[in-house]
């Protein structure tokens, strides 16, 4: 019989039986987007690097003096050997531009009470204002990203200003997707009103590759136990991950399981009470993890959302493998099987979730998934009310038609 | 002067002045994933494709027998000749199996009374349980995705079931990113105390790769106006976007304004009453989109993510390019200037928003942006308190080192 464990059960079975790889690669920040570091990564330099104007503006020793003779002006960009500057004197300064030694304050332009070429007045202002002092944000020597975060446009800009081009990352798992059922037509192939196409295959590559992975194809599954053994046999020396869909239920045909086992399989579970994607075994074949998920496109969509993409991040080397979740007010009332966890799908949108078509919807309804932006994972409910605030996982929320995002 | 338009303000002629592309491409919809449709996907099946058995069990017409002979197996993919099947009889039916003619009801293995080879006493149940109705989720002929849409893997999902593999998408504008300030270095060069490095041009790519568009990095504009003027003479034709950083302030060395302007550009606006961001003027010039961004890293990076990318996908033909957002309350009071807007960076978890160091950091601090996961859009407020709701548009906020992301 399939194992009863629970939904959260499964998932920390995935994510404690994996550790995460220590091979890596060094690699150029400008192609690094998505990728894991596989190092601190520790600040080259002070930052700002010299003391800087945060203004277009006058430059000066902080004194009694209003009224200021123009001596000097200073580009951003600018070298310049140091110089003396006396009480009644300034410098015109622009942003970014080095702030001479000796002086302590920039007033910009547009506070002037008076501007000409000779001089200028100014009004009272707090000494040290407007300039960016060398080092106020970052120290030299200082850890800037900690190994295992991700590598985002926000970090590529704090490596650029650091003059950081290349950094070691964590090389990425190889990852196989076999489909079973030598009844299932290809996408790119003719089918008959009797036939059905491969969704699974390309539905899994898809998430993998919106979450930073490739996987190869690799195709069908032999259509008997023997061929099948051999099958698996040779891609486990091959890959990191193998995920297979369909096959791993009770049924006659299905033999997945058989053929894993022969090839050395320590299973984490075989079955997890949720609904839907109850037929699910994860384990391990040497090195090898397996995901063999279930045959209805949902369920092999949403198992392998919730468990698989997380068990690659922890094995990618991230520090960061569990869903973050907003919360939201439930739309509609719905009512779930109180003995299962569920996964449930729905639309997020200003702090409400709407569940899809009332969750009755069947696991092999593929469009629920593009009618859906988020997903609540549940267990012991019979009923979700109205009103009741949910955490909610968002996998589509990015963008949408209209919204008045301005807090005004 | 600068303008002083609200953000909001820019933000709309930005958006209005846009019209989508009609330039569009066959693509491979294995390869699609971030495109947007150039055409409604219409569907070419019905889904189920025919009726078929939601369970492994037994297919039967619904009558009184409970007792019922198994007169044949039925597997998934099996083809076979129309049968006569008596009230009395039923068949052994796989999982996504075609339910024969006749047969309306399927009883799932686990629940049956009792299962031998030749028959089965079966409970009470339901007419027409555990069968998926032919056309019960899509009808052939019914738009299945419109233009517009982004393609997501849960598309990739719909399609590949409707076997779909080639669809039209929108030609995505070609960006030019350029940089001012020849005193910059480039991350990869050398750069001594005095001199400090080109952010923006790498950071606005990879903003720009994160949300599917690719750039071009030109390199440092020219320092005199005349060569600025050919050489953006040259690009006009060549792209359908140019984004510069810096130079368009009132600072001395600004000149940008000026080159642009001798190409033919109209300005929607030059200058924004925000915080950071002021100095930006976004306009067109003939039929490319000019993005002229403050010089400061902060600054450019923010108006790039809020006023740049969603004019791309309008550009590209998206449907959707408002940014959605979350609801969260504020979790420390913090300070602004009501007579500006604001772009302020935070930390979204679990509901709640922080500022990053109390809106206290400086638009040259690259570091507040690698240390947020989202932005507050804000006007008209002098202090927001803590408990007040936002509203987030979250940047990274897809994993974290633990949440319990389960509802239980």
């Amino acid at each position: 019989m399939l194992d009863k464990i629970s939904y959260k059960e499964a998932f920390f079975r995935c994510i404690d039986n994996v550790k995460p790889t220590d091979l890596y690669k060094n690699i150029y920040v400008e192609n690094a987007l998505g990728e894991f570091l596989a190092e601190d990564i520790v600040a080259k330099r002070d930052a700002p690097v010299f003391s800087n104007s945060a203004m277009d503006g006058f430059g000066f020793k902080k004194s009694d003096n209003t009224k200021l003779k123009v001596i000097k002006t200073i580009y951003a960009g600018d070298k310049y050997e140091d110089f003396e500057i006396k009480n009644d004197e300034c410098v015109r300064i622009m942003t970014g531009a080095k702030v001479p030694n000796g002086i302590d304050t920039v007033i910009p332009i547009e506070k002037c009470i008076e501007v000409t070429d000779e001089y200028v007045v100014i009004p009272e202002i707090k000494k040290g204002a407007n300039i960016r002092l060398k080092g106020e944000e970052i120290k030299k020597g200082e850890v800037l990203v900690k190994k295992g975060e991700e590598i985002t446009p926000e970090i590529i800009a704090l490596f650029s200003s650091q003059g950081i081009v290349n950094v070691k990352v964590f090389v990425k798992p190889k990852v196989a997707i076999l489909s079973t059922g030598n009844e299932l037509k290809e996408p790119f192939e003719e089918a008959d009103a009797d036939e059905i196409y491969n969704v699974n295959s390309h539905s899994i590559k898809g998430l993998l590759e919106k979450n930073g992975f490739n996987a190869d194809l690799i195709g069908i599954i032999p259509d008997t136990l023997e061929k099948t053994v051999e099958f698996i046999q040779n891609l486990k020396n091959k890959y990191d991950v193998i995920v297979t869909t369909g096959g791993i239920s009770f049924g006659d045909a299905d033999f997945i399981y058989e053929a894993f086992v022969k090839n050395g399989l320590k299973s984490f579970f075989r079955g997890i009470m949720v609904k839907p994607g109850r037929p699910t075994m994860i384990g391990v074949m040497e090195n090898t993890f397996v995901f063999a998920l279930p045959g209805n496109p949902l369920s092999s969509y949403l198992n392998a959302f919730a468990l698989l993409i997380p068990t690659l991040r922890k094995l990618s080397g991230a520090g960061k493998y569990f869903y973050n979740f907003v919360y939201a007010k439930n739309k509609t009332e719905f009512k779930t099987n109180p003995k299962k966890d569920h996964t449930i799908l729905g639309k997020f949108e200003c702090g409400e979730w709407e569940v899809y078509k009332n969750y009755k919807y069947g696991s092999g309804m593929v469009s629920a998934l593009s009618n859906s932006n988020s997903l609540v994972i549940l267990g012991n409910k019979e009923i979700v009310k109205e009103g009741e605030i949910l955490k909610v996982i968002p996998f589509n929320i990015g963008f949408c038609e209209r919204s008045d995002f301005f807090n005004d």
